[in-house]
């Protein structure tokens, strides 16, 4: 048998979960005796300057990469970079060919969301045209659970689980005062509500809130947003609101976006942040009661201290399926399908990559309520499995303990 | 010995320890066979409008006990209600202590920050002057730490460990990129940088983050922050930097008292929440390079699935002192007295109320560093062992599991 040899990369936003996919990889590579391990420092675009190390020489013990399996963020490094099209930019595909010749690699791994499966899917095309014996793989990540092909994505169920516990948190402190209040909670999620439907697991039998959900995948139209707030405020004092970060009103237009805070990213993605802000103003002129908007942050998607043990063991075991998977098959994406959901039960399987990069997994618009400011019960089913579990990440000087990433700095 | 009484209430904003001392109440109160375990609904002005409870009725069990002195916020409800002076409006007081008689309160236990113990002081003056044997003991809470008379105050160490491990996670966040970026976290505290000193702690060995800090407690010169920043950048790119929300231009002017955000509470502080945005737009102006401004907001006072142990446990015990004081005492306000730093050893003592109400404790100036954009050694190791030791919550469903708050809708 010949030498394996193989590379990984992460891509796209951090989650707390994608440590755990990629120490799923090198586990399962070492395990099939693959010589070299290498990591791409900040995805492709280090790879084309050149920047990769040897993950096999740095994970030489389970301790370390169990501190891995924990981390949050990235411990590659991530970029931004879409490959040009092959006709566009025949010079970068024969420039990483190159390399992964050089380096003799047999297997390629990449971690991300939907641009980073488009690398995967243009990678393994490019090697078919070439008649290249490398596998492309592509493992999904993504807090905003928004890819084709799969249940749902790793990253998603921890992310869930962080706005469900900040979302209970956040209403135990609204409630404490005895007057009329109106807290908006702002939630990450560009087009698709996954994240923000999320906080309807912070209810219990204690607990309501949040009282009303305002998602992407629906309008906005202010005037029922108001008369939904009238009547919270007739059986309770302290309103709670979830709403994602881009909702759009009737027009489709995203409801901050002649804020000053509009930004664009490297894809042309609009980088919202705003929304809460807006609303914020709406509710007060309306009804002139204490108002505050939270805006939930980067925390959702590097809060590893409450991750969900669900997330983190699925996002390990689907690095693991990937290694197996590439043995034999390439231009694919690892997917998550559920079997049940009583008991829960998921396997894993893979799906052409091409049929998966660049689209977009929404909300169903028949997993939300009628009057538009809520979920169904078929949603709640669907979201409650993913966040359970907790990791109880090891502390060291009263912070969490993870793993060394000052290589990247 | 004659049937004792006692009338607890909770009263400013929340802290995740401030249950922890009420439970601590309760349980020696019901130790030392108290009948009536009264709680005020919202505070003293709950009290007014004839609300509160039996406490000792619903507290049978130490699970129950124990729930409560791991939930977040107020099991009692708070209020922001400042009592008048005797002079101006003594029919208050009066229907106050008519009240106690009727309940036949022996003793009076108010957990709150300086507003609070207002209340307190001005209660036992009052009992004084018109020979009421009632005892009137404050129990601090704040997490800003700033009450006059106590090493520390219960709830800071919670809160200062939110900040400490989220400034963790947020620095990992913000390294995955490789580029130029300054990433700004607003941390609460009015006047006091106590809180925001607490970033500190998320340095590690493997962490250099925050990068720079800047408190309320010296003023905040534009070109020396532009500077500082540019120091930090000549050997990283990734600059990460904590702000107090309270920060001070050198005409003592808040950074965003003309923002269109500035409100007040209702003893006129001003309620800033913009400082970060301010900043945000000075750096990119100046260095044209992705900045980010994250403000904390409410979970750094609320995030009971990351509280500090060693927090929960002083709270709780400074709640059974203060039932033991209350025996021969009036008129004080329950403290921690620091024996030792290595080993950590504290002790409660209790001072003179009055002695201590609408003070403040803000960070001494040898605390902080000479360019005043970092804290001393000194504060590291006051505040190191305020946040060490985790409480596991319990998860019920993938979330926390808190006491039921639903009686203050």
């Amino acid at each position: 048998m010949n030498e394996k040899n193989c590379i990984i990369g992460q891509s796209g936003g951090p989650t707390v979960a994608i440590n755990a996919s990629l120490a799923g990889v090198i586990s399962r590579a070492q395990d099939l005796g693959f010589k070299h391990i290498y990591g791409m420092i900040n995805g492709i675009k280090g790879l084309i300057e050149n920047r990769y190390t040897d993950l096999n020489l740095i994970f030489q013990s389970p301790e370390l990469l169990n501190t891995l399996k924990e981390s949050p963020a990235m411990y590659l490094g991530s970029c931004r970079y879409k490959l040009k099209d092959i006709n566009q930019d025949k010079k970068q595909y024969e420039l990483l060919f190159h390399k992964f010749e050089e380096l003799n690699i047999t297997d390629f791994y990449y971690i991300g969301g939907n641009d980073s499966m488009d690398t995967v899917a243009k990678l393994s095309e490019y090697a078919k045209i070439t008649h290249s014996d490398i596998h492309f793989v592509g493992i999904p990540k993504t807090i905003d659970n928004d890819l084709m092909g799969t249940d749902h994505t790793p990253g998603f169920g921890s992310a869930a689980k962080y706005v469900a516990s900040s979302m209970l948190e956040i209403a135990y402190d609204s409630s404490i005062y005895n007057l009329d209040s109106v807290t908006i909670v702002e939630i990450m999620g560009r087009n698709a509500g996954w994240l923000t439907a999320a906080s309807a697991l912070a209810r219990s039998s204690f607990n309501e809130a949040p009282d009303l959900i305002y998602l992407p995948e629906v309008p906005f139209i202010k005037e029922n947003f108001l008369n939904d707030i009238r009547e919270v405020f007739k059986r309770k004092r302290s309103v709670i609101i979830a709403v994602s970060e881009g909702i759009k009103n009737a027009d489709g237009d995203y409801l901050d976006q002649d804020s000053k805070y509009v930004k664009k990213d490297a894809f042309g993605h609009i980088l919202h942040s705003g929304t809460g802000k807006v609303l914020e103003t709406i509710v007060f002129k309306e009804f002139q009661c204490k108002v505050r908007s939270i805006e939930l942050n980067v925390l959702q998607r590097c809060a590893m201290h409450n991750a969900s043990k669900t997330d983190i063991e699925e996002s390990f075991r689907i690095g693991v399926n990937a290694v197996n998977a590439s043995e034999n098959h390439t231009g694919i994406m690892m997917c998550f399908k559920r079997l049940s959901n009583h008991p829960y039960l998921i396997e894993t399987e893979y799906k052409n990559v091409v049929d998966i990069a660049n689209k977009e997994q929404r909300i169903p618009i028949e997993w939300i309520n009628k009057k538009h400011n809520d979920i169904t019960p078929e949603l709640y089913d669907y979201l409650y499995p993913l966040i359970q579990g907790e990791v109880n990440v090891t502390y060291k000087d009263g912070i969490p303990f993870y793993i060394n990433i000052s290589h990247l700095k």
